[in-house]
């Protein structure tokens, strides 16, 4: 079983574009890649303010809207229009007491939402949102349960390892990066796949505005797809789930089973930066 | 303020090999580095059984001590008439219950232990030894604080994460891998870095039995120095406080404090996979 992805490396779109562009961005790239299961864009991709981007608060503050505003309506419907699933990067979303969060939205080919996540760890101090509280899977049929992560979220481990814990196969990191560190997001992407032995995929904005290096690394660490500069450019990803369990069943280079570490009577290893422990009773995945 | 570390990359000694053998291996480490400051061995670096090593649990069982038995004792006497640091790589410990331990150790210059690690996460299934349940710091005066853990321990971000939360600005990653996933514990190494913003140290057996590749990293990311196959070599560290404190600071490229995440007033992040949760008020660093 495997899902094509198509992942847009893109510079976002600014706020009052009129929404033809995305369309036929979307359009553009079924026609390149008409197996295309899945549009995936860079975070914040419809909420460009300005050249460069200035990331300002008030801009952000007039965009945002309640997930079930019109701008999600608009994507639901173009999402079943298309008939793929869509991860239109992050929308600006107006929470229920007013605040503003970087959220992350999956919509299925039947134009509902599979998953909504808000980003946990916002660029600061830059980014004015409220962090989320709440971790995000979803099953795609045919491709395994995959798990929302947002640009900053991957320099936690914590994030990719609980997306992991709960069952993702695939982690999709939406990205906004515009900073010289994207290198270093390039090492902790494959390293959040190697440790958790899940795909991983980082699909960053282009230049002007972001860094680009996009890139789907397998479950052992292994690049399946890159875009080796900031240059606007699709990535093709064949999503796999037989990839990820052979890795977890015969072991990252044939040898080694993070998963399966525990064995019964084990002692849990508590953590004291989480005032928590892994539990060897809820912990293997094999 | 800095400590020059050197760092053995060496095929392992058997476990009868005349104690000698070390001691002179040591000396001459000190006469091409004479500003050495702390000698770093790999994991199991005295208990070689066999060409290529066997890991039998019997060879480790007859082997085994408690760690007020001779061989520390001898170990302890070494560092001091050294006048270094030694950390010999591990041994094998006989527990208070006859449990078998892969225990890391951390001599001071004037003999004393200062730290003993028994490693959380044996790679299974070659690996006899009951895991350790228990995180170590030492401080090192001039080099700030130091944390150890053992090859398959990179693994689990987790135990690089602790360390650091306990204030480690330097890991001592002593290995023994010997299958062909070294190359992914290269990228573990270097992400347990940047996540952490720590230095990361991580000394691998030579050949015939081990796969080479030891690596410094500093808190970006970046090679401080490495051995880039698996011959026999020194590899010379300068560990600084500074460059870790600078890097938290100022931010990795000069931009991004993951140890400065939150805010007062924050929520805290709960951690379904743990149990446990990221508390605002006992994490940031800076």
């Amino acid at each position: 079983m495997s899902l094509t992805v198509v992942a847009s490396q893109a510079a976002p779109l600014a706020i009052d574009a009129p929404r033809e562009l995305f369309e036929q961005a979307c359009s553009a790239m079924l026609t390149k890649t008409p197996d295309g299961g899945m549009l995936v864009f860079p975070e914040m991709h419809l909420f460009a303010d300005g050249q460069p981007d200035r990331a300002r608060t008030k801009a952000y503050q007039q965009a945002a809207e309640p997930l079930d505003g019109p701008r999600v309506t608009w994507l639901r419907q173009l999402a079943a229009g298309l008939g793929v699933w869509l991860v239109p990067g992050t929308v600006c979303e107006r929470g229920p007491s007013g605040e503003l969060f970087n959220t992350a939205l999956a919509i299925r080919p039947d134009g509902e939402v599979a998953a909504t996540y808000r980003k946990i760890f916002p660029w600061r101090p830059l980014e004015p949102f409220t962090p989320g509280q709440d971790f995000a899977v979803f099953d795609v049929p045919g491709a395994g349960r995959m798990g929302l992560c947002i640009c900053f979220d991957s320099w936690f481990p914590e994030v990719s390892r609980n997306l992991a814990w709960l069952g993702a196969e695939t982690i999709i990191n939406v990205v906004k990066t515009t900073t010289p560190d994207r290198p270093q997001e390039m090492v902790m992407a494959r390293a959040n796949a190697i440790v958790n032995q899940v795909s991983f995929l980082s699909v960053n904005a282009a230049a002007p505005v972001g860094r680009g290096l996009s890139a789907f690394f397998g479950p052992e660490g292994e690049t399946l797809a890159e875009i080796g500069d900031d240059a606007p450019a699709d990535m093709v990803c064949e999503v796999s789930t037989q990839r990820v369990r052979r890795a977890r069943a015969e072991g990252t280079a044939g040898v080694t089973r993070p998963w399966a570490f525990f064995h019964s009577g084990d002692q849990p290893v508590e953590l004291p930066a989480y005032g928590g422990r892994i539990d060897p009773t809820r912990w293997n995945r094999d």
